[in-house]
């Protein structure tokens, strides 16, 4: 499988939040659509336990804002990731959008699959949007948070991870982040290994992620990106599952639209920033 | 008023998050009587609206750990707060306790009052204990948090403020901190202003305040310590009321059990440097 390594992927990658507007301005929705010309989209609903009212939601809002191509690729199993007709979709889209529900879903039946290949090479080599939302966000990270109390104590063994799809490196991803106060469990992500950065998602909000790197914030909320390279003490290899967390210099920031963040050089990007950084080609 | 630049305080501050056991182990409020010899406790239950209720309460579990003098004082209006009685009791007693409520009922009422001059008399001149649970807390520093949403996005005009009892200088002090999701509106507050820094103090959790500036916590939760000193940019004084706020590096720490934070050299203490530091004298 291709990795960041192999170069700058061709494709960019959009995590929004959860609960993006699909009636009124329908803004996120569009601000994906709007990376590429001609607009084929599929829409994988793997993570829904009510798929096809989910995937009808998507049709609707796409259609709303003037896409004719609209595809729903409900894959419930291994199986069907192996299906060539849905692999081929995939390979003939350039919008491919997570729906929400829950990350395990997309993991325990993505994983390692064909289709999941056929994406990641589209993403490294062509033109594309790879976007999800909610759980269709937290998925694209490669290590991936897919249970946790929110407004827990921040306490050892609180934040259950596993692998994500790997779209992206080096960053877990939240979402809800805001509104179901889910600081905590990022914090203690970024202090188990400083080496990721925790990004939470506002709903209604999302990052288009360009080059693999370069962060930009869309939508109506906030982003906060939890940067702990800088940490010089934590006791969390001292103490017992359950046990409260200590940490020094947890380094925080917040992006509204347009906004934006690199995420190799850690650096915080103001709007002329990220359009400099773009610029540069990368 | 004595001010903080009179010279260290010799009195303890203890600010602590709301929710303290008094039942079981009771260590928190053990914990505060602790730090005199010989406590005489006066229970001021002004922010509550169910005054009787709370003093009992205190009563019932300051006797459990041990105590005989325990008093409560009601004062529920400012002429009440002129009491020459009621101000002989402060005076008198070493150990002065804040209940919760609502902090706006303590400002409001106690402001500017002699038994408040009295009480920071002492607090700056005598060998005391001041402590505040929930709005108690809250109510200590200079700058108070009365009101904002809680989980909800960082957006500008949240955070409500107004003057607190200011025995404690340059903090701002939130309750119920990690329960309640008050994460933003203490970032809003310390990106309004990175002068203060704000001290988020979770359930059953509090921190000791010696000399004025040297925090250690106690109890069983989680402190967080929010420091915008290095903030590099925001976007708080080009947005309007209710839009959403943008900061670059916020820096936080969490505390817990031993640990602590100096307010004045704005330093993280391990638990040994907590113990350097107060032999120091300060």
């Amino acid at each position: 499988m291709l990795q960041n390594s192999d170069g700058d992927p061709t494709g960019i990658l959009v995590a929004v939040g959860g609960n993006e507007d699909k009636d009124h301005d329908i803004e996120v929705l569009k601000n994906i659509v709007d990376l590429v010309s001609d607009p084929r989209v599929e829409v994988i609903t793997t993570a829904s336990s009510i798929p096809e009212e989910v995937g009808m939601t998507y049709k609707r809002a796409f259609k709303k804002i003037g896409l004719s191509h609209i595809g729903l690729l409900n894959i419930q199993s291994r199986e069907e990731a192996n299906d060539p007709g849905y692999i081929d979709r995939v390979k003939n889209a350039n919008v491919v959008f997570f729906s929400g529900g829950d990350q395990l879903r997309i993991t325990s039946t993505l994983g390692g699959t064909p289709i999941l290949v056929a994406l990641k090479n589209k993403y490294h080599k062509e033109q594309c949007a790879v976007a999800g939302t909610s759980a269709g966000a937290s998925a694209m990270s490669q290590t991936m948070i897919y249970e946790g109390e929110s407004t827990e104590a921040l306490t050892k063994g609180t934040a259950l991870l596993t692998g994500g799809t790997g779209l992206v490196k080096g960053i877990v991803i939240d979402s809800h982040f805001i509104k179901r106060g889910r600081f905590s469990r990022l914090m203690e992500v970024v202090t188990t290994n400083p080496g990721i950065i925790g990004i939470g998602l506002g709903e209604d909000t999302g990052v288009i992620i360009r080059h693999g790197h370069i962060l930009q914030a869309i939508g109506n909320g906030l982003i906060v990106v939890f940067d702990g390279q800088n940490i010089n003490y934590s006791n969390i290899s001292d103490i017992e599952i359950g046990e409260a967390i200590a940490v020094e210099n947890i380094c925080v920031h917040t992006l509204v639209k347009k906004h934006g963040y690199d995420l190799w050089t850690r650096r915080y990007l103001k709007p002329d920033m990220v359009q400099d950084q773009l610029e540069k080609g990368q």
